[in-house]
C-alpha cells in the first residue's frame, strides 16, 4: 500500500486491519489495552532504544485511532481544534498563563 | 492557518504551538500530562458528551505528538509500520491469534 500520510488515511487503514476485531472487543477492553501501550511507551521512551521508541509511539496512535472509530470520533476533525493555534489562547505559540 | 491532513503537518503545528513550553517542562513531566489526558479520554468517552470526546482525542494527540517531538520521532514515518497491514501478521484484516 501507498504511504500513510494523512490522519484520515491512517484511521481508515487501522479500521481495515483491525476493525472486526476491535468491535468483538468492545470499546472498554480497547480502553484497557490503549493504557497498557501507554506503560509501554514508557518503558520505551525512559529505557528504550529508538526503533522500540518507533514501535510504541506507532502502537499508541493504533489504539487511539481504533478507540476513535468505537467512539464515532474523526480525528482528522478533531485535530482542527489546533489549526488557528492552541484552542485556549489562540496563540502560536501558546500564551497561555 | 489551512486543515490539518497529515500526521507531519499535525506534528510540526504542535511543535510551533507547544516546542518551547515542552522543551522547559522536559520529557517526564510531558509523559505524567499525557497519563492525565488519558483519563479525560476515559471521562469523555464512558461518562461524556461528543464535544467532550472530539475534545479530549485531539488533547491525547496532540501530547503524543510533543512526547515523540522530545524523543526525535517522527510519527508519519513511525506509522509507516502498519501501511501494508498488521506489522505482526503482515494481513489485512488482521489474521493474528
Amino acid at each position: 500500500m501507498a504511504r500513510l500520510e494523512t490522519i484520515s488515511d491512517f484511521q481508515h487503514q487501522m479500521a481495515a486491519i483491525y476493525g472486526d476485531r476491535d468491535a468483538e472487543r468492545g470499546i472498554a477492553r480497547t480502553f484497557a489495552w490503549l493504557t497498557e501501550e501507554i506503560g509501554e511507551l514508557s518503558r520505551a521512551i525512559f529505557r528504550g532504544s529508538h526503533e522500540m521508541r518507533v514501535e510504541e509511539f506507532s502502537d499508541v496512535l493504533a489504539w487511539v485511532s481504533s478507540l476513535a472509530e468505537q467512539a464515532g470520533i474523526d480525528l482528522e476533525d478533531a485535530v482542527q481544534r489546533y489549526a488557528d493555534g492552541c484552542p485556549r489562547c489562540g496563540f502560536t505559540p501558546c500564551d497561555c498563563e
